[in-house]
């Protein structure tokens, strides 16, 4: 047997992930935060975005479907709450469709999920059968992007800011409340994998997890990207953009 | 209540779908049956489309173990026969891999899955997932995507013939033999299909899962494509062709 890495070693192996592989270095981010992309490509990827979000909450009741300790329940719920909020308006949900109706999209047609591209479903529900189908260490790995999502999420407001006219704090609230949530729950997150990863097979779960992870991001840029910027090859039945510009 | 469609406008509306939608129609297949595919873009498809062969089995014993009537299971788990043979050497997946040392891959390495691009897992195992999870008519209709099979694998194997010197009946038998066994699967698949639709709801579920499938045949086309075509973004620990030839 492989003794487990000091945790030091190991958590700076997960962020080594993140380096390496999180999608802010996708160049369909990169374009986003030159403002390069066209409204109609903003539009694309807020429309397949909010079927992540959507399936986030889903993802997080899976996982606390499976737990039997209380306390990681307790603290757990706390990220539906965020998303789904406590009554109509409020929430991650709400706020992403302030942001879409923000880019003049239909927010009836943002929620009825039509013209998501297939790809953003199928990359969005493996995560979500990740979370049910592999073990709660993995589970609770997998949601550990949120590392290397603050650094995101103030490099894209910086930008959109800078270079769109819809973007304004009530349609970027979004993201200005998940650099408050993100990292609690993250510190939560890490110190779980940390403190249950006791063996070195389990550590190397826990990274493969991750990058299972960052593959679900990447896979889902790459989608809007070939169909959106380059090539350009829209899939039969997907959104349209209607205006160039 | 809306009347059910007769059975042979039923029947129409299914192959329709083919016609808007099957991937004969992607331009990564048009590349290829006009020979204009390099041969690392080749190893690419072999590769990635193993990933597709060594889950068709999984999915359809996922409908099997769904099936209380021994005469469906019975005709069903033909299919599971064909796919993974009945010794080794024998089978379609043995033949994929015949393929894939043909175009000069490494057996093993196809077989390990590494290299596989992340949204090629995605659609596969959401087409698993589908096959487990909605009603047993959606899965039997999620099949029919064979409806539209054998004038495609005609088509390749005559284009592969003409332009690639790898190509000889021992590297195609996969395709030759699904010339034979496709049809059969299809003509019993359809007629449960047609058969067991029985209101204008469960056609309109059949017609939807049948683009599901759909979507899932092209969404490996496009991740492809994107990849290894244009604009050529390979994503993090993806295969890399060794030669551009």
């Amino acid at each position: 047997m492989i003794a487990p890495l000091p945790l030091a070693d190991f958590e700076e192996e997960l962020r080594a992930v993140g380096r390496e592989r999180y999608h802010d270095k996708h160049p369909f981010h990169i374009l986003m935060h030159e403002g390069k992309l066209k409204k109609g490509q903003l539009q694309a990827w807020v429309l397949n975005r909010f079927y992540y979000q959507k399936s986030i909450p889903l993802k997080d009741a899976g996982l606390i479907a499976r737990v039997d300790d209380i306390g990681l329940r307790r603290q757990w719920i706390g990220r539906i709450l965020d998303h789904d909020g406590t009554k109509p308006g409020e929430g991650g949900i709400a706020r992403w469709l302030r942001l879409a109706e923000g880019v003049g999209l239909d927010r009836g047609y943002v929620a009825s999920c039509e013209g998501v591209l297939p790809a953003t479903r199928f990359a969005c529900d493996a995560y979500v059968h990740f979370v049910r189908e592999k073990s709660l260490l993995e589970a609770v790995a997998s949601s550990l992007t949120e590392l290397f999502a603050p650094d995101l999420h103030k490099t894209r407001i910086d930008a959109l800011l800078a270079n769109y006219a819809f973007a304004n704090e009530e349609t970027l609230a979004y993201f200005r409340t998940r650099l408050v949530e993100a990292p609690k729950d993250v510190a939560f997150g890490l110190d779980y994998v940390l403190r249950h990863a006791r063996t070195r097979e389990e550590q190397q779960l826990c990274v493969s997890a991750l990058i299972f992870k960052t593959d679900v991001l990447w896979a889902q840029l790459d989608a809007l990207h070939h169909a959106y910027v380059s090539p350009g090859l829209i899939p039969p039945g997907a959104f349209v953009p209607r205006e160039a510009s």
